[in-house]
This record gives structure tokens, C-alpha cells and sequence, in this order.
């Protein structure tokens, strides 16, 4: 029996964990949720999987769920803030938590979970993103497996498996190229916020449905790519696959390239990373290779879609560099879905921040907080 | 250093596995080498790689070779018939033997190597087919490696590492569709040898050509794969894939399916083989993703290409069903070769031979070496 605690329970990734785990109870125990502030999902997940404790970010929604445990004489434990999310990172009980949340706050009860020595089902990219180096090196002192959840670096990990002494030539990281694949610059300038939303191919949270407009989204999972899997830039190939069915791959020192295939549904690569190294019977529709569509594939045109090159250049850069991208990006992202910014803004606002603010500072927890902080109120000052 | 012996040297797969030791003659040793009757190329053999022992199968080439070894004061010893290769294939000094003969010649030396504990580079075809049961026991009593050397289950090999624990749900077995892919039983009456010997994507020996044209040799790798990969008939798929990029993969359990894919380049296979489980320098040009045709993937028609669902069927019965169909395509594609049948013939007379031999006898070595006699001399007494 694997106890787990999920950190961003009510999002797209957190939901399709708590489906792995419905359609697997003799394995999984849910012990703990966090979420933000999705009350009615809460109060599912409450009926449903009776967590010990359940973290609940907006205050509001924290007093609704405790007035509902009160009245219907629940036994889950509820906690507020930071301290309860860090809380249930590193219960004893605990095996392995699952970070789904999105954005920077997955950073810190992630970092407290390898010091607990849990594994951790990553889906936050964030995390390695900002402090990659950081998380790398307490993972192997902590002696846990970060066991990604993303379909392409799920996809590279299990083409990895049994060549651990071989050396890596490349990764071949396959991208959709999003809503706006084969459109240039023009076409950009008056794309609306709902076209942005309308992924080809997958279902996701509007926050990286947006990354993928932009292929941002690209961009930091080659940041997350090159610490996961220790391998230089230069040696990551993003390569446009509209079908969305090879979902990464890894090409041997040989020559011989591994590649991992399934239809688009998250569910496969958290199922593997809960159960790993194991697999567990499918929860998922498998390929019918018959009526698959030609597989085809295409250079990003990085001219156009800017930020899969800053995403590259930030990560070579390294230090705080990623720090600054992603909390540009991160805010950029939210103005342009309140519609305070236009699409094309975003690329050159994350440029502004890489150009305007100092980088050059030890890799640590405050650095990134205050930096990340710093880049926040700069763009939101300025723009909102 | 290994200490390699190759069985059919002068071949299409021995000349590439040479091509494989040539470059990289710091880690292989060339020991021995077995050829029928190719004169020129032993010579460049004994010339270039100085072997210790030579087979050579036909008695009038293997007199010149011997004078030619004498005259130049060459140090090769050489040897003559069936003897001579069990001599080579369990030589103490060997660590692998390369089986890359064509035909059931290869059974006897390759289940001489296993008990005389060699890891086995397999790339014949035959010996899996009409021996399988007893090829795999032997390998497992005396705790020895058969590493496949056809791309297809090279690439299903490399597909399952890491996973030893993992069910596969089905193998996914790639075929070009060979030069006839699409045609009806009507443009198959006219077709001829110089068609038939045009495959698009692989290079390779008439024999397996042949087979590629009527996916016979499809259907021997589906029987291949039953013995390797230990998977049911039933989940054994072959996936016509014309541009030959993915040579084959897996579905495991819960439905994540990978597969290996690179330029159609028999060396790859042979050089992962014979490095095993490490992986060396390509020797081969690397995959680019970007010149890539769309990959597309389309049913086999086993109606008009009867001999896939022969094989199939003779492997579901099993016993000396699977001499019977070899034996007979063995000869079948000799007398096409030599203009005695037509393409269409080559099912019709297998469908015969499998129909009128009684298959039900013990599985051992005579028995599979008395119906194969007892099969090719019934066909060539009739349409030779």
C-alpha cells in the first residue's frame, strides 16, 4: 500500500491523480490534498477518499470546509498557509507526493518532501525550472527518486530504463506546436485569449494551455529535461509532432533512438510514476496504430514563438536566470488572461525582465523567493 | 576483448557484423569464420582479419582456399562440412557466436554454442522457427544469452529493458510491406523476379527478399518473436509501416507503448548485439527527425499475402508445423529464384506441405531434420 500526498489536488493533473488512485484502492491511500480554493471539489474528495488532512490556500474556502467537517462530523484534519502545505509533505506515513500544483508554490513543500526523503511524483515544473540544480543534488543526498509526470519526460524516463550506463547522444522532445503551429508573427498580433485556450490535443489547466500557445511550455521542459536527465542543451532536440503520439524519446550513443507512444491522456504517465518500477493494468485508451494519422515532424520556428529561445538561453545561462523567465512568464501568463496584455507581449516582457535584472547570485531558496518577488511587482507595477 | 566466431561470414549480415568488428577491433576479435563458397571474400577475410579457423562449405572452394592459405603462408586453419562449424561455434576461446547463415544449416552449430555456453548474436532466422522450444530451453539450462540481431526483435529487445517485471500486453512487429505492399491477387500473377527482388528500404540477401515479397519472412518473425519475447500468437501485431523508421516496439501493461526506431542499417542491431547490454559508438548515420516521411501504419492484407497468416498458423499448431512451412518456403523460393514457379505458387505449395505432412511427432533434432528432408524432397521431385 503506497500512502500518497497530493499538492494541488483540484487542478487538471491533481484530478487524473485522484482517478489513478480511484481505480487502484488495494494500492493507494490518499493521506493528504492541497488545494487553492475550489470549494466543491474539496468537499468531493473529502466524501470520496476521507484524507487525514487537507491544506487549503484562500482563507474563505479554508472556514467553508471547516463549518462543512464540523457539521457532517468528518475526520479530516484541516490546515491553512505554508506551513500546513510543508506539513503534509513530510508526514512519516507518508511514500510519495505528488506535485501538481502549478507555479512557484510547489517549489518549497517539494524541497521539504526529498529532505523527508519521499519520492516525488513531479508534475510542478516549475520546481526544476527555478532550482533544478538545488533539487537534483538533495534527491541524490536524500537518496529519492524524482519520478517526472509530464508525458515527455515520463516518455524519456522509461526509455532510459535498463541503459543507465548509456551515454545519451540526444533527447528528442516532441512538442504539439500548440494552437498557432505554421502562423507567423502577423497572424499573432490578433489572436484572443479563447483561441489561445483551444489546445489540439490535449486538456490542461489554462495557465500551461497558454505555455503551450507560446511553447514557453516547451521552453521549460527543456530547462526540466536537462537537470532530469543531465543532459546539455545543445543535446535537446525540440521536435514539432502535431499528433501528439510519440511523446519524447532519447536517441543512444549508438545511434538507436527510444522513443515511448501512447494517445494523449495524462493518466498514463502518473500511473507510471506512482507505481514505478512496476506498471499496473491500463486505465487508459490504447493505440490502435490502424488508425493513427501519418506521424509527422517539423523544426519549432523559435523566430516566431520567442520564448522556447529565451527558455534555452535562460537555462544556458543558468544561476537566477530561469527564476526571472519563469516569473515573468508566470505573470505575463496571468495578464494576458485577464486581458490587461496581448499575446505578443508576452515574449517581449520576459525579455525585458532577462535584460533588466541581475542574475548573477547564489542558487538558494531566498535568492530565488526574493528574485522571484522582485520580477513580480516589476512587471505587475508596470502592466496591470 | 570478445572472442567472436561468424557463421555465414560472406553473407549479407556476416559482411555487416565484419563491418561492425572492423571498426572497432580495439573491443572484437574475429576468431573464426564459416562461409559456403565465395572465394573472393574469404580471401579478403584471411587478408584483413587473420582468423584462426575457416569452414568452408563447398569442397571445391575450400580447395582453392587451402592452396591459396599455403602458397601465401597464411596461418588460418581450415576446416570442411558440418563438423568444422560445430568445431567453430564451441570453440573455449569464443565468447559470442554470430549465426548469420540463412537457412536451417544454422540449427545444429547454434545449439552446439548455447550448450557449450556461447551467447548467441542470432540472425538466423530458421533456427527460432523450426526449433524454438528447444532453442530456448537450452538457452535458459545453460544460462546464455540469445540477442537478436533482425531489426524487429533487436528493436522489441531493446523496447523491454528495464521492465523484466512488466507484462506485455502485445508486441507491436513492424513490416515495410515489401515491394508488392497494396497489390491484389491479380497484379501478383504477373509479377517478376526482378520485382520481387526490389525491396524499398532494406538491403539485403535474395532469400530473405523473397520473403520480404510474399511477408513469409514477416511470418518467421512472428513465430521468432512467440519464442523470444514469450507472448501469445494472439498478441503478436503485425503493423504494416512502409517507410521502415520504427523497427518495432511494445505495449506493456498499461498501455504505454515503445518502440525503437533509426535508419534502416542491419549494423545497428549487430553492433548492439554483440556490445550488449553496453551500447558503442554509432557506426551508423543517426535518425533525423526532420527529413522524415509522414510514419504511417496500415493493416497486413493476409489475404493476398497468404503466407503471413501460413506462418501464423503453423506457429499456433506448433510441433514440426513450423519445419514443414520453413522447408517448404526454403525450397519454394529456390525454385521461384531459379524461374520454376511463380510468385503465387510459393503459398499454394506451402498450404500443400503443411496439409499433407503429419506434423504430430516429438520436437527434437532428428525429427526436425528428417521432416525437412522428407518436405524439400517431396517438392522437388514434383516441380523441379
Amino acid at each position: 500500500m503506497k500512502n500518497i500526498t497530493i499538492i494541488g489536488a483540484t487542478g487538471s493533473i491533481g484530478m487524473q491523480t485522484l482517478d489513478v488512485i480511484r481505480k487502484d484502492t488495494e494500492n493507494f491511500n490518499l493521506v493528504a490534498v492541497s488545494l487553492n480554493k475550489n470549494y466543491e471539489k474539496a468537499i468531493e474528495i473529502i466524501e470520496e477518499f476521507h484524507p487525514k488532512y487537507m491544506v487549503v490556500n484562500d482563507y474563505e474556502t479554508y472556514k467553508a470546509i471547516k463549518e462543512f467537517i464540523y457539521k457532517e462530523k468528518k475526520k479530516t484534519s484541516l490546515l491553512n498557509d505554508i506551513e500546513g502545505l510543508n506539513y503534509i509533505a513530510s508526514l512519516d506515513e507518508i511514500d510519495t507526493v505528488v506535485t501538481s500544483v502549478v507555479g512557484m508554490i510547489g517549489l518549497e513543500p517539494t524541497l521539504k518532501a526529498i529532505r523527508a526523503g519521499k519520492n516525488i511524483a513531479l508534475a510542478n515544473k516549475e520546481t526544476l525550472v527555478v532550482a533544478g540544480e538545488l533539487i537534483m543534488e538533495e534527491a541524490r543526498i536524500n537518496n529519492v527518486s524524482i519520478l517526472p509526470v509530464d508525458s515527455e519526460h515520463s516518455a524519456i524516463f522509461q526509455c532510459i530504463q535498463g541503459n543507465t550506463d548509456n551515454k545519451i547522444n540526444k533527447i528528442i522532445l516532441t512538442a504539439s506546436g500548440g494552437p498557432f503551429r505554421g502562423k507567423s508573427i502577423r497572424d499573432l498580433k490578433k489572436v484572443t485569449l479563447k483561441e489561445a485556450l483551444n489546445h489540439p490535443n490535449w486538456k490542461m489547466g489554462s495557465k500551461i494551455t497558454i505555455d503551450s500557445a507560446t511553447l514557453m511550455n516547451k521552453g521549460l521542459e527543456v530547462i526540466e529535461a536537462h537537470h532530469l536527465f543531465n543532459v546539455n542543451y545543445e543535446d535537446i532536440n525540440v521536435v514539432v509532432h502535431p499528433q501528439s503520439i510519440i511523446h519524447s524519446g532519447v536517441e543512444f550513443k549508438d545511434g538507436s533512438v527510444i522513443t515511448q507512444m501512447g494517445n494523449p491522456d495524462m493518466r498514463l504517465p502518473i500511473q507510471y510514476a506512482l507505481n514505478y518500477p512496476k506498471r499496473k493494468e491500463s486505465v487508459v485508451d490504447t493505440l490502435d496504430f490502424f488508425s493513427l494519422k501519418p506521424l509527422t515532424f517539423e523544426k519549432p520556428d523559435m523566430n516566431t514563438f520567442r520564448c522556447l529561445s529565451l527558455a534555452f538561453e535562460a537555462g544556458k545561462i543558468s544561476g537566477l536566470m530561469p527564476t526571472i523567465l519563469n516569473a515573468a512568464n508566470e505573470v505575463c501568463v496571468s495578464l494576458f488572461i485577464n486581458k490587461k496584455i496581448n499575446f505578443l507581449d508576452i515574449p517581449v516582457i520576459i525579455e525585458e525582465c532577462m535584460r533588466r535584472f541581475n542574475f548573477n547570485l547564489e542558487l538558494n531558496l531566498n535568492n530565488i523567493k526574493d528574485k522571484d518577488k522582485e520580477v513580480r511587482s516589476y512587471i505587475n507595477s508596470k502592466y496591470n
